[in-house]
C-alpha cells in the first residue's frame, strides 16, 4: 500500500470543504489570508501589532493554529476583534474542516476580513488549502538564508513573504539580499516585505498591502 | 475513511524498520541521537561546532534531513567526518527507511556515533522512531517562551533539551527560566543545556552529555 493515492483521497477531500469556504468567502466579500510559518517566526507578534492599527470598528476576525493551549488566542485577543483558537490535538497542520467549524458562531455577513494563523511549520500546511485567497509566508531573519531553497513548497504559493523580526539584523550574520534572492530563484516576483513586530517597521506596507486586496476597504 | 488507522499502519511499517535499525546499531555499539526542531532554531550549526571538537580519528557520521538541497550536507562535511544528505522531496520528517537506505554505503562496524538532523519541523518527525537511542531537541531563544507548551510532543520525548543562541539574548525579551519552567512542566526534570554556536556556550556539557552515553568513548 504506497502513502500517495491516501493522501491525495485526504487532500481531494479538504478541497471540497476548502472551495465551499472560498465561495462562501467571496459571497460575504470578505478578504482570507492564510499566514504560514515556521514556529517562531513572529506570526502572533505581527499579527498583534496589525490588529492594533485596525480601527475598532474595521470587521476583521482571526482563526488561529497550535497543536496544544489557547495562548495565541488570548494573546490576540487583547485587539477587542473576535478571535477563535483551533488546537489540533497533534496535527501538524490545519486543515478546511477546522476552519469550517472554527467559523461556524460567526456570523460571515458581518465580516470582510479573515486571518487564519497556521500552526506553525513550514512544510504540511503548505498542502491544506483552507480557501484562502492568498497564503502569506513569514520568515524571519534568525532563521538562515536558505530556507527558501530547503521549503520551497510555501515560498513557491505564497503570493507574499514577511521577512520577520529585522530589528534584530545588526545581531546577526544574515545577508537579508540572499535571502530575498533565494526566496525569488523559487517564486520569481515574489513581492517582500520587510517588518518588525518591535520597532513596527513595514507594518504600514503590510496594511496597505492587505488593503488593496480587501473588497470593502477598511479605516486602517 | 478516517485517517487515524492509515496513520498507524504507515507507523506500524516504520517503527519495523527502526527496530531493525535500533538492532544494528546495538550489535555495533552504535550510539545514534535524533535531533529534531523548528527551521531555522541552529541544528546545522550546532552540529558544525559539535564536529569541530571531535579529534580526527573519531568514528563519527552525520545524516541529514531537509526537503530539498544538499546545503547542510556540505557545510557538515568541512569537519572531515562522513555526512549523507537525505532530501525527502516534500516530506515533513525523516522516516526509518529514509535512514537505512542513507546508511547503505557505509560500514556499521566502523562507526561510535550516529548523528541525525531531521527535517526542521516541531511536529512530525516526533512520531516517526529511526532507531536512534535518544531524540534531542533544539529550541532557540528567538523562538517564544511558550513553544514546548504548544508542541509538546517533542518535547515529552526528547531525552535532552538544548536551548540555542543565547548570545542573543541581551537583545530579545525572552524570559529563558520561564521557557525551561515550561519545558518541564511537559517533561519533569528534562536535562536542559544553554547552548550558543557563535560563542561555543555549553558546548563542553553537551559534548560531555554526549561523551557519557558512548559505548566506546571518543577523545574529544
Amino acid at each position: 500500500m504506497s502513502q500517495i493515492p491516501i493522501e491525495r483521497k485526504v487532500l481531494n477531500a479538504n478541497d471540497a470543504i476548502a472551495a465551499a469556504l472560498r465561495e462562501r468567502f467571496l459571497e460575504h466579500g470578505i478578504l482570507c489570508l492564510n499566514l504560514i510559518s515556521s514556529p517562531g517566526s513572529g506570526k502572533t507578534a505581527l499579527l498583534e501589532r496589525t490588529l492594533e492599527r485596525f480601527a475598532p470598528d474595521t470587521r476583521v476576525a482571526v482563526v488561529t493554529g497550535d497543536l496544544q493551549t489557547d495562548n495565541d488566542a488570548r494573546r490576540l485577543a487583547r485587539a477587542g476583534f473576535p478571535v477563535k483558537q483551533i488546537t489540533t490535538a497533534g496535527a501538524c497542520h490545519l486543515d478546511a474542516r477546522m476552519v469550517e467549524n472554527a467559523l461556524s458562531d460567526w456570523n460571515l455577513a458581518e465580516l470582510d476580513l479573515l486571518l487564519i494563523e497556521n500552526v506553525g511549520n513550514l512544510v504540511c500546511p503548505t498542502s491544506y488549502d483552507l480557501g484562502e485567497n492568498s497564503k502569506v509566508v513569514l520568515m524571519s531573519v534568525t532563521e538562515g538564508e536558505d530556507k527558501p531553497l530547503k521549503y520551497p513548497g510555501i515560498f513557491y504559493k505564497a503570493d507574499l513573504m514577511l521577512l520577520t523580526k529585522i530589528d534584530l539584523l545588526p545581531h546577526l550574520q544574515f545577508d537579508d539580499a540572499l535571502a530575498c534572492e533565494n526566496a525569488r530563484q523559487i517564486h520569481p516576483g515574489l513581492e517582500i516585505i520587510r517588518t518588525s513586530a518591535t520597532t513596527c517597521a513595514g507594518l504600514d506596507r503590510w496594511l496597505g498591502w492587505i488593503e488593496a486586496r480587501m473588497h470593502r476597504p477598511t479605516a486602517a
